[in-house]
């Protein structure tokens, strides 16, 4: 038991204690976030590696988790080859020249690792601040769909008519996107772990947006890539998406040590889909919104749900919403800390 | 063999050949739509009868659909009895002063039949149009959980936190909501019957927003309530919701003649999931915007897995969206009615 416990659930193996993160939670809900962020772009503030380790660690230091997730973006890799992305508050990644064709393959060079110094040196203090707790650092990328979609959406979108018809048009050309992606997504994951992250989650986002058939055809080979291309490195790796019900068990077959199980699945139906590995999840973000006492509630749902049988990090099943009041999560860290003691195998 | 297609889909009975209709089909991807309506509120189109009626015959006349849909929307009800509720484009329904508890049942009065007398008059110019080529009148409306949403956040909203909030601090409030809203739908919907529309289709479009167990405790009984408010009038019911994979079950529970898919589940898993009843879809409607050959290519694999198994009504898996190419989806008329044959038993 010398492991901090999120890594041995991740290998689900037995622990103390069943461990807790938050996706989002280092972010727009924390008002020390607010008053150390200001009004720039978060790819400025990413930029920064004192402030983006600072902001990494505001959570863990508050909430007692029991894992950091480094503060980036899923789109910092493309940015840092130049691919003209940009974060627009209040509307997301909006990138200004979207991919098109076959021209635009050249615009998405390989990343090296100069690229992104200003993520591997942030990754580099919090590595030091959070040695003496032993928390692990959690690094993380898009998948290849999911950072697809942005480059040809071009702007968030709920339909994602523009990748559907280029996916379909021209699955050859759309291939040749996921390649490009695939390489600079490993390159991205393996430098973080060559800098301390003990963990990598991948977030196939917007997953939940394509069929099992186009899954099968246009996400899941690239997945499989990416996950193989970080295997060697021997970290617990966590796959996730929004959506994503339909899918759980192509997602799975992917090959990541843990499944992500989103809010609209219960845990243990999601736990059935993904052939009992360990899962991460799932409670609903909207439900930690109605005050302390209601958000326990929803957590203890979530621990009954989720059982003794195998290996379970508690989470959201999406992102921190920004108006959360952070006392609710206190609450909830606190309840799945003594209450989830049950649930360990 | 004297009822329309459709009808006969609906009970699932042998048909000639595969019905097929579009969810929105009566709208905004429509030219003569756009020319029609020029810049007003929707509320005042369907405030006026004749427009309201010929808004709904546009589609029939230019795709040759096997049935027609009233042109309206499910704030419609909450409107004609002064609940402050508008529609602002590209926005969508907004309330002036939002449901937050007791004090606002009050606002929510029974539906008279004199409270919309602009949705029966639209109704009985349809009809007398319909009555030439036999093409039934499907009427609609809200699914009170649905309804709910829109009255209690009084905007739309992807978290629905604040309707999840107070749904589970104070659920006894919440099924006084509900059953103000049964109420009223109720009336409504048998309006419409009375007036000659002779299929329902209700649209429970958030409830893909809730987990089982509250689909369960906040959904279920007041969408069972609605439709058996309806039954002894004998016309087919149709249920459909956004997102709903993970409730299918549940949502044939409360007892529609068809349960509608949206695209997210391929249909023949949805209609293992329904119990085999007749199944509406589920044409992922992204997929009609990359020109004719994609469309009809994905209209035929929806046909595909349908297969002959049992009564099958052609639509799309969720609304038109607003860019779609006319042309593309009476493309999709042509291959249902074409070869949707083989899948009639």
């Amino acid at each position: 038991m010398n492991e901090p416990a999120f890594l041995r659930a991740c290998r689900g193996e037995s622990v103390g204690h069943v461990p807790v993160w938050f996706m989002r939670q280092a972010g727009r809900s924390l008002p020390e976030y607010r008053a150390l962020r200001g009004a720039g772009s978060i790819l400025d503030a990413i930029g920064d590696p004192s402030l983006a380790a600072e902001i990494t660690m505001q959570p863990v230091r508050r909430y007692g988790v029991d894992a950091a997730i480094l503060f980036s973006d899923i789109v910092v890799p493309l940015h840092a080859i130049g691919f003209g992305v940009d974060v627009v508050p209040g509307r997301g990644p909006v990138v200004a020249r979207p991919f098109k064709g076959l021209a635009d393959l050249e615009r998405l060079r390989d990343l090296a690792e100069s690229d992104i110094t200003h993520v591997t040196d942030a990754v580099d203090l919090v590595i030091k601040e959070l040695s003496a707790s032993d928390t692990p650092l959690i690094g993380f990328a898009g998948a290849p769909f999911t950072v697809a979609s942005y480059l040809v959406e071009g702007a968030p979108t709920r339909d994602f008519a523009v990748i559907k018809s280029l996916m379909h048009a021209d699955p050859a050309l759309f291939d040749q996107l996921l390649d490009r992606l695939v390489s600079i997504t490993v390159t991205f994951l393996r430098a973080q772990v060559a800098h301390g992250a003990r963990a990598l989650q991948l977030f196939d986002s917007w997953a939940g947006a394509l069929t099992r058939d186009e899954y099968r055809r246009f996400a899941l080979e690239a997945t499989q890539r990416v996950l193989d291309g970080v295997a060697d490195l021997k970290v617990p790796t966590i796959l996730f998406g929004v959506g994503t019900g339909e899918l759980l068990d192509l997602m799975a077959s992917a090959g990541s040590s843990v499944m992500g199980i989103d809010w609209h699945v219960d845990i243990d139906e999601g736990r059935r889909r993904v052939g009992d590995r360990p899962v991460q999840g799932n409670l609903d973000p909207a439900r930690c919104l109605g005050g302390v006492e209601l958000g326990v509630e929803a957590a203890r749902e979530v621990l009954a749900r989720a059982g003794s049988g195998a290996g379970h990090i508690f989470n959201l099943g999406h992102g921190v919403l920004p108006s959360t009041d952070p006392v609710v999560l206190e609450a909830v860290v606190r309840t799945v800390h003594d209450e989830g003691r049950a649930g360990v195998r």
